[in-house]
């Protein structure tokens, strides 16, 4: 075999792996791969059809002989034990200054255990969280790299030309210390998870009380894919809504089982939200309601106890309208969750995360990327200091334009018995979140009154108690 | 010192500590505490008027051999490292076969941790959760305790003298294995957070659709606490709004902050039923409220950038039937959430649960007891499999007769700008599990498409995946 000097190396040749792999190569970085699976070896190096390009070996010393210093390995294999493994693996043939670069969704503590632990060693270790499926990694993903910022320099000419572009800006960028990556990778997550469950509520929607049949869901989703919802996956939605069931007759969506599964961060989000007392109800509901799809066998049960009221007769025309308005609504309160949470992240982590840069290198690749995302990015430039994205003038405007239509549709939904849990959780988001007074008050008082918790006061400063009922 | 052998020990004379061990003395069983601090030790002595049935001492050793073996050591300390560190000082002083009862709010995994660790070393460990606060402690609590079975005999007469009686049973039974006490707790405590989240709103609707002032809304209170609704929170709910200023005029309840703390256990719930994929969504928001509660800053802020619609015009009359009716129905569905996390948590740890003796013991003494925790025993006792509270016949009846004034309160809420989010999630959990059908094929399909994660489908068995606009 020829020897050459590959600019990037990277362990595991899967989907995900062996796209990334030709992608860097299209973009004249020569690449080696590995893996302990000959037919994934021999694959890719056909496929690549230039060993000089891209090259591969199913043994690590080969591999690692392969790349010139600083070496820059990436690994595309399976968040959890096996990370630590090939870590494990890699270390008696690395050397001081090289990079690993963890492009799954690992956990950001392990991210973190892992960092401290390979900078004893002088290695540079980065959690870099990569979205955009299978085409994405081919194509173009948005990439989320943390870790030491010097060191980020070797890899970045490689990133930035391989990663998606928006507007020609590289949907790439450092984004902070240690986890950082992996942090904001799991957020993005989260608030996928969010908007998922939004669109699906939607679907739900239209089916139910407007009785549009797939042909008209997709023309719908098509058309507001031109407009302010303009988004990856309003785009895949209207898609989904035109495949036929290459197994039967009709459209493939009616085939397919309701019971949607989890891989995880949408939970992790939710749950370290929960440590860092963020609210992100819509993205919490949305694990829920996975949770709720699972119990299929309950659900028709409980079904068939209780039936369910008629939707009330709608004018098709102002249900879609008021559908369009109401999603709109629901992904900039998912977002501002979201945004929110990573926010107080970044202070608790210090990650030190620019929230106007992450916005930016979401708006193409990523599954989340939407046109809102622009708007979301400016205003995040414009005051860095924003606590939430409610509260910038932009969002202010296309809030009040379209809460109105949430109300009537959640409204709407709750008389006709149609679920529409991440809606709702939206609309009392915001209903709470802008509520100079809550009724907490009461909580106060009742643990005060059962257990002696104390409370403040709205017209003093202190701490109060009061004998409750004497 | 007059030598005596004390029948009980308790470490720990805070408020509940010194309440809880009057309590062992009334039901004659004597009883020794142990406190670092002085005055707390002579105050219980004084208090307690007879030291051969109530005595204490800050010297470990004294309290430790006042003891009646097998001794039995109840820790009534802060949940977290003091709990390690009193057992370290004890296990020098104890014996072989002494029990040790943890009554904090220890997490259920530290329990497990302890108990093993102690199991090797001859000493039998109790998570014991104890509810009722400071006035439970003194008169009867409810109490929940979980480790070795046989050794739960040597303190179970002491337990049920000292629990509250319901219908002269004790407020007390054995519930399983290493955590299941402090993990019953745990839930317990995720259910009051639900329930206390759903009167909240409940007072925020009655004043701001009502125009009820604080003694009309006593009144209500009152009224139904002799109904389905009779419940301890909405007992003490009925005293705060009676309760007077003692340092201004008017009612207390409008001078307390509307930021609700929290101490944990809510979120915990949350953050375990999410790890077991068990949806708990009117906890979930409990938990999210207080955190927005403390963002009293932004929610003034937000409020004079948004405003809110005026709350429709409504019958009064009608308003407080509704109310009355939805809270019974969200009540229902946020104990049918808890006890589903209860089941699920039972055969996932091990623990043998019977949620029927569960709902036994909190129908007097803790903070969640409700004249409906009786039906709910029942409903169990007839189905131990009952896989949810939903699918019980007698709560079938219920939920249908409440769930119609659920969807008014919803819809009328949305539409007028009041935030009701816990009664909003127990109405779309309610839609949701009834719901044969849900639109989460939408999300598999959405997966499949972007992610190749593969779908089921509904007429065949297998695993499937589709390209996807090809």
């Amino acid at each position: 075999m020829e020897k050459t000097t590959y600019d990037f190396g990277l362990i595991g040749l899967g989907v995900m792996g062996r796209n990334f792999i030709l992608n860097v190569a299209d973009n004249d970085f020569s690449a080696f791969g590995y893996d302990l699976d000959q037919e994934k070896v021999d694959a890719l190096i056909e496929e690549g059809g230039n060993p000089k390009r891209v090259n591969a070996s199913t043994d690590l010393k080969t591999f690692v002989q392969s790349l010139a210093k600083p070496r820059k390995i990436m690994l595309l294999v399976p968040a959890g034990k096996i990370v630590d493994a090939v870590i494990e693996n890699l270390l008696p043939e690395i050397d001081k200054d090289d990079l690993i670069i963890d492009g799954g969704n690992s956990f950001f503590t392990d991210t973190d255990r892992r960092e401290a632990y390979l900078k004893e060693k002088g290695i540079h270790f980065f959690g870099s969280g990569v979205s955009g499926g299978a085409k994405g990694a081919r194509k173009g993903p948005s990439i989320m790299p943390g870790g030491n910022k010097e060191a980020y320099k070797e890899v970045q000419p490689i990133f930035e030309a391989v990663s998606a572009k928006f507007n020609g800006e590289p949907c790439v960028a450092y984004l902070g210390p240690k986890s950082a990556g992996n942090y904001v990778k799991m957020v993005h997550n989260g608030i996928e998870y969010g908007l998922m469950q939004l669109t699906s509520e939607i679907y739900d929607l239209l089916k139910k009380a407007g009785g549009f049949n797939n042909d008209e869901l997709h023309t719908i989703f098509n058309e507001w894919n031109q407009g302010r919802l303009q988004s990856f996956l309003i785009e895949i939605t209207a898609e989904i809504f035109a495949q036929k069931d290459d197994k039967g007759t009709g459209a493939l969506v009616d085939k397919i089982l309701d019971k949607a599964k989890q891989k995880g961060t949408g939970k992790w989000t939710s749950q370290n939200a929960m440590d860092l007392g963020i609210p992100v109800p819509s993205i919490d509901i949305a694990v829920s309601m996975r949770e709720i799809s699972a119990l299929k066998e309950e659900r028709v049960l409980a079904d068939s106890l209780y039936g369910r009221p008629e939707p009330k007769t709608i004018d098709k025309k102002e249900l879609v309208k008021m559908a369009e308005a109401a999603l709109y609504f629901a992904f900039i309160n998912t977002y501002a969750q979201g945004l929110h949470q990573l926010k107080d992240a970044s202070k608790e982590y210090g990650y030190e995360l620019d929230l106007s840069v992450i916005a930016k290198i979401w708006r193409a690749g990523c599954i989340i990327r939407a046109a809102m995302l622009e708007d979301i990015s400016s205003a995040y430039s414009s005051d860095k200091e924003l606590p939430n994205l409610l509260l910038a003038p932009a969002f202010v405007e296309k809030v009040k334009g379209t809460v109105a239509s949430a109300r009537q549709v959640v409204a709407y939904a709750a008389t006709s018995g149609i679920p529409l849990p991440g809606l709702s959780n939206s609309l009392t988001y915001f209903d709470a979140y802008t509520s100079s007074r809550l009724p907490l008050n009461l909580i106060q008082a009742q643990r005060d009154h059962f257990g002696s918790h104390t409370y403040e006061r709205n017209d003093m400063e202190g701490i109060f108690h009061t004998e409750w009922g004497s």
